[in-house]
């Protein structure tokens, strides 16, 4: 790793330079109607480093939905609470296979492959609903917590969108639970998930909320541990085989950081002992990454050269 | 297809005596509670043929749950109804994989492979609620027809239990309507379908009802036409190479007729323009299809000599 | 069944003016570049009754490639001198799958689901071999005895291209070797498999071949007999479930009879104790069935009102 | 990433104590029979750092069968020379599936998912057939020059068992060449890849070749180049996403660096700017990795907290 001369800010604008004339490529997510409602030109992105640098550009501090991301905050605090009692029930494997999600759930007897899947956070949901007596609360107290911010809060308007068309979560839950792998009823916990989806945040507070993960489980601003420094490690090693579904490959191969993305089109990720950086841009490529936000974050780490690898 | 002398019920007392003494094979299904408190070692069968001969023996004439067996009415009374129009939504091909695979039916976009699966039926219970206001009532009522008893009922406690443990049927209709392929709310949807596997029949009324379909398409006691004689036609080649989940290619090997079966360890089969034939043993091999019954039967066409091959 | 007042040549004529009009679909199979020579207009029909009745039609006496239609001849060969031993290395079952014949295969660790498949056919020939010293001229004797032609042979050609381009098979036979399920070295199996569907018949000896299994497993002509009656009737029960790839249930659904396509355009089956028939067009639907030979054979039954069914 | 008082010889013989008293878990690899002659008991590792500090163990100057750890290798002289061209024919995704399935490469047209399983391995193969004259020279000469020592050199036995036993890996090159993956003919691309797998190393060698890794692509004791910075970084990424078989996730979970594994026991691993680390102990567990070897690498990187994560 070479020493920076640049400033954060500067290499942000020099690569935002280059991506604005990328041609638009990719759509916004519609599966859910309420997502479809953002303009698809916005772009937004924030780094926060460990020793007090950030730099930001764009709509870094607008609010956005989520969505996928708000799993690695989930599966954080049931990592802290359950440790290694998960494993019984989620692995710790690239699920591979993007065509047939329930295949492999049916095939490998309801044990989801990764906690950073759909099947995955369902259970982690699980777990939480196990543990904490009003799981929704807890959960906006950790992420206000993480994100320095009392504000954070869920749209709920899209966890309405969400409960109204999400039939395929409702047939992994419900397969999940024909093999006895969930152990409340179908709606409560789907009505968590939907809930965790639904949460919106800025690219400012999504980098924060990142930071403890670059800083062995502590949160800098307030030097509480969320996580041990050992288990921060491991998810950060989970982020970076499982974070991008079926592109969890390219992302490593091209960027080369832990992390994880949204159909919100949000990409949160780590560079450990570092930053951690969060970008928005809805347009999707065709495995449900945000195309400008891996294009960004690629030319981030090259021009930088700074990745774990 | 060669003259037979001896009388059904003296072929039936022939194959009885050879199957009795085989080693008591298979499990009572217990997926639902409710099902598993089925005596193990109860067995009929009857015989019921165009020219008005019959046969019986056993507990032919008790009740017991015909579970996928309903398959077959529900399709034939939405064949009816909505004839072609049907194959947009389900097809007519053989499975080929273990009867409730979510993976298949994923893979083909939530179209599912033919109606006498799981999935197929579900698509098959969603048609007969668009049609019917009262569908439950609508079914019955062609249940008692076919069966020629007003007293064809459902079970309620294996209604609840189906509901109870529905997880998997739960996971196949939430599939389906994520991709569209189901137009009612999922409740409703398996609520019919539960109900259609709860309903109780004799072999004596099982056999009865499926006398039209060897009979092209007419009801034998009363004339009545319930399918055309090419839809009829087209109803037995479905069971033939449908009819027994991933065991239909050995049914047809060595029984060599169209037929159903169904977790509570009923099979029905026909003879087109010769017989119906029901028979009954709870105890299931691995692929869910009664061990005696598939047995008996397999004796049965040997020893007449007759099978549609 | 109804009594027939029509030759068979006439409802041949009367479906043929249908037929002639249909719009030219499908396309002529070329991953052989051999096979794609033929020209793609070609169309002939025959039918021999076992009562001594025929019908034919265009150019029912030309010789074109049966390809996979020799499945059912190898498989008569193997049946008669293994009987129930093959089926420890290979089902009976409908292989639904059409989209990973090699995933299913390496699912059931070797096993191939029925012999009128690639796979299955393979570990056919591979029965062969172990049993014939010559299995080439073997086979050759036993196709001329049943077409009654001591002309029929193979087509060198396309023997040849078959070899060249066989790399599916090749990739089939080294899975099942590593498996365990083929005893001889892959290349004479592949050798034996390819001089097999590079067998030229006409829509005349393909009938005439067929008629043993209408008729119990006795060739009419010669009264010998080439297989016992209830395997006959196994075959057929094959032929229903098994002999149209992934089309199998449309196959059973409309037309109601066993057969066996072959990717040269050719179909035979027959309906038993009544007749056989071969029809032939090169042009292919997306399944691999021959267009307008299945639109024939659906018309043929319905006219006719015959069908197993 | 904190300071270490301890030298990598004080930790390897600290990890030592506690893992020789592991049960002995796991089972040599014998799917080729040469493989299967290894006394199970063996275990050697060494560690290279870049500012020269080394630890070697036990057996660490004991040759044993590289394996699949030659993928790498091969990538890495491929990706030399035709850089981003290889991902017209290989991907860079985890694949998910136990490391041979056919399933996943029948599915995705013949396209491996990347480089370091078997059929990415052999269209590598293919790559290199098409550049080098003499590419078994070619190799064995890439290798001399990593690991510093002209006598590197193939097992004949070893090679032959792998041409003799080798029909699954006859299947994926066949089945790639049936999709049009693979150009040179079948025989000479399976020669290369046994040639490969063939190789010998010992820890010390296999330590010291993966040192360009851990150093931007520079071999340290020549400075000679054998990649660009950016794709040894892109190596690595691989790496630790694929180079576990479907335990990619719990290598980068535990262990949390890019390595790769062999069925011949061997581990060959990575900490870019540190060190490179190579363990042999051919007991493996069920998803065929030295159950000693990660067991080892596990406790090093807890033990020195050093870890990419």
């Amino acid at each position: 790793m070479t020493g920076m001369k640049k400033t954060y800010q500067e290499v942000f604008e020099e690569v935002y330079e280059e991506v604005e004339y990328l041609p638009k490529q990719g759509t916004v997510a519609d599966y859910i109607p309420e997502l479809g409602t953002v303009s698809e030109n916005r772009f937004g992105v924030y780094l926060a480093s460990l020793d007090g640098e950030y730099a930001a550009l764009g709509d870094a501090y607008e609010k956005f939905s989520i969505q996928s991301i708000s799993k690695v905050f989930t599966f954080a605090m049931a990592f802290d609470v359950f440790g290694g009692d998960l494993w019984m029930r989620v692995g710790v494997e690239p699920s591979g296979d993007p065509f047939n999600s329930l295949a492999q759930l049916e095939y490998e007897n309801g044990i989801p492959r990764n906690p950073l899947i759909n099947a995955g956070a369902l259970v982690i949901a699980d777990f939480l609903l196990s543990h904490f007596e009003h799981p929704r609360e807890a959960f906006l107290r950790f992420l206000r917590k993480l994100g320095n911010n009392p504000d954070i809060d869920y749209n709920p308007k899209v966890f309405e969108s969400e409960k109204t068309f999400g039939y395929r979560n409702a047939a992994l839950v419900n397969l999940m639970k024909s093999f006895g792998n969930i152990t409340h009823p179908v709606a409560e916990v789907l009505d968590f998930y939907f809930f965790q989806c639904a949460i919106e945040m800025t690219c400012q507070e999504l980098a924060t909320s990142f930071l403890p993960f670059a800083n062995h489980g502590v949160i800098p601003h307030s030097g509480e541990r969320i996580l041990t420094a050992s288990r921060a490690k491991r998810l950060n090693a989970l982020m970076l085989t499982c974070g991008f579904y079926d592109e969890a490959g390219q992302f490593s191969f091209k960027v080369g950081l832990p992390g994880k993305s949204g159909v919100g089109g949000g990409i949160a990720a780590v560079h450990p002992d570092y930053y951690a950086v969060a970008v928005w841009s809805p347009r999707l490529n065709k495995k449900g990454n945000s195309y400008l936000g891996m294009n960004f974050l690629e030319r981030l780490t090259t021009k930088t050269g700074m990745s774990i690898f």
